[in-house]
């Protein structure tokens, strides 16, 4: 059966993800993706290569002249996506554009005022909304799986000090924190809806001579959760599976924690509480010196229990997508969304430049 | 050998840590405690029952008027420390106080004032300065056997939920930063002797109704150390070796993690850093989604060494008690330290309520 093509994409920046952007888009009935555009002669030629019907541009400007779309992907460098949007909204395109979208509030504002002009649509690759580990630390917060939560822990470690590729130059808006920085923030307000309060952060280069590459945050939400976000490229440890995604969810019913990109864990609780009060104290000694509250639990104490099931894949990301771009779901990735994630990356480098902590919202 | 007692003690308070006391001073050569003073006559009965030879007292006031002693370690409950420091001040006797020495800033203002007016020698009981762990911590630091250091990380977690003892109660000096909280930010201090430029702290009752119970605290230092200690007595994981001491040490040349009170870990490295830049893009690709980031790294890239030899047990605390008694070394804890940890609290404490950082030096 021939499905007709509905939606008609060209793929701005032929680079790591734009890659994979030409193949999801040829993946999905009635879309394609027609045309790919990249400064880079190699890269036109590699497009080619593995795409024989698609066009090539080498410039923006010559792509929405002439390509026969009606939707673009905007997957160049963080530092272009600024004008690129601008372009293509002026050009009438819808857009999709990769994260983070913009270099700061500023540069967005920009953006939605030419969007709205234009009367396009416009949404951005916030695709780790759909990641395991992270719809599993979710599920468990959304279901009150460990009672009332005080403290959630999203890190992640590297063992390559360097950023990769162009994620080095300050100009080009490297750094993690653009980098991966602005998916953690995300799933961070994506999962806990209530006003931000304060904002502390420690960002640093440790490796890196112009960008960073270690960051901790603390995200102190109304509804009582502390959510914490680690990650640092030279972060070691011979630990298994320390190089990938870990959670802790703490709340008054349990704990729990999951390693990896999908998700190994469990949910942990005690038999009972402690109960001894003044005048009934416990005895106990250890070798390191008197302690009552630490030490190795007695045999039945720890309770676990299966981490919650969750069904989700990154290709979700553009399932909605085109739902809502028939008009069937709205966008799971809002403009007002995107921008507060930015608002909090601008409190976040204030907070670290200053050490104090910011009131956000 | 008859060796003749330079040192005559009392301990007031025979609780979990005051029996520990006596021990400790009768294994000393020339020291002996010959009295304690506690309120409750049970444990009066028990002080003799274990040791035949000592007087027991049911008041201070009674003790400080009859016993024949020069020295006196004090081990009520915490909200009792001022007022028997105070007693002791005006009795003449050399003091060693438990940790926390105060309640406040202010408590402890007060008994410095009469501690100087006494002519007495006056030092708290922070003996996990000797901890095995801690030193491990401090010689990686100290020897910068990671390089230049821009986090340290100082963890316990619990499985009771409930604190023990009179602990459960405010108005005695409960929680537990008072109880662990104290040697936590006292080793903190300890081993970065830099200024402390902010205090950003979350403090929280999850289980217990009137006290902390569990606390996340980010100590800024001038030196570009982030120091940071968690703690909470309901932060449960199924893990080996979970409820016992964390530390990890990342610096510029590796990273440092060390499990249990007798630590166990190491310093780890990697054999190279990431060396592609723009144009040299690394295509690899995961099964949760691209990152060229994170993953499991290639063989002989990671590298580790044992962790660094420590010599050192808690009781060198009073080794060291007595060799400044002596004249023949310095106390190795001193009023003005403890006092700038009591501010690190007071510091802690506001951060947590105002949910903002402190600037503190």
């Amino acid at each position: 059966m021939q499905v007709s093509i509905m939606f008609k994409f060209a793929v701005i920046g032929y680079g790591f993800i734009g890659r994979r952007h030409v193949n999801t888009l040829k993946s999905f009935d009635g879309v394609d993706c027609v045309a790919v555009c990249d400064i880079d002669p190699v890269r036109r030629e590699e497009a080619k290569k593995a795409h024989s019907d698609i066009e090539t541009y080498a410039s923006a400007d010559e792509l929405f002249a002439k390509a026969d779309i009606d939707s673009v992907i905007i997957s160049a460098n963080n530092n272009q996506h600024h004008d690129l949007v601008i372009k293509a909204a002026r050009a009438g395109k819808h857009i999709i554009c990769e994260k983070p979208v913009a270099l700061s509030v500023r540069e967005l504002d920009e953006m939605i005022e030419e969007v709205r002009q234009a009367g396009v649509t416009f949404t951005v690759h916030q695709q780790r909304r759909f990641d395991k580990d992270f719809q599993t630390a979710k599920a468990c917060y959304d279901q009150h799986l460990v009672g009332d939560v005080y403290t959630i822990q999203s890190k992640l470690f590297g063992y390559n000090g360097n950023m990769h590729d162009w994620h080095v130059y300050k100009a080009e808006g490297g750094g993690m924190l653009y980098d991966w920085g602005v998916h953690l923030i995300d799933q961070a307000l994506y999962l806990d809806k209530s006003r931000l309060v304060s904002v502390y952060a420690d960002v640093r280069n440790v490796i890196n001579k112009e960008v960073d590459d270690y960051f901790k945050i603390l995200l102190s939400f109304e509804d009582g959760v502390t959510f914490e976000i680690e990650l640092g490229t030279y972060f070691l440890s011979d630990r298994k599976n320390w190089f990938e995604r870990h959670w802790f969810v703490g709340g008054n019913k349990g704990s729990m924690h999951a390693d990896k990109f999908n998700p190994e864990g469990s949910i942990v609780r005690t038999a009972h509480l402690l109960e001894n009060v003044a005048g009934e104290q416990d005895k106990s000694t250890a070798s390191y010196g008197p302690t009552r509250s630490f030490g190795i639990p007695a045999p039945g104490l720890i309770k676990t229990e299966p981490l919650p099931e969750v069904h989700t894949e990154q290709r979700d990301y553009f399932v909605n997508y085109f739902k809502a771009r028939r008009g069937e779901a709205d966008f799971v990735v809002t403009i007002p969304q995107v921008r507060r994630v930015l608002a909090v990356m601008e409190a976040i480098r204030k907070s670290a430049a200053t050490k104090r902590s910011i009131d956000f919202e």
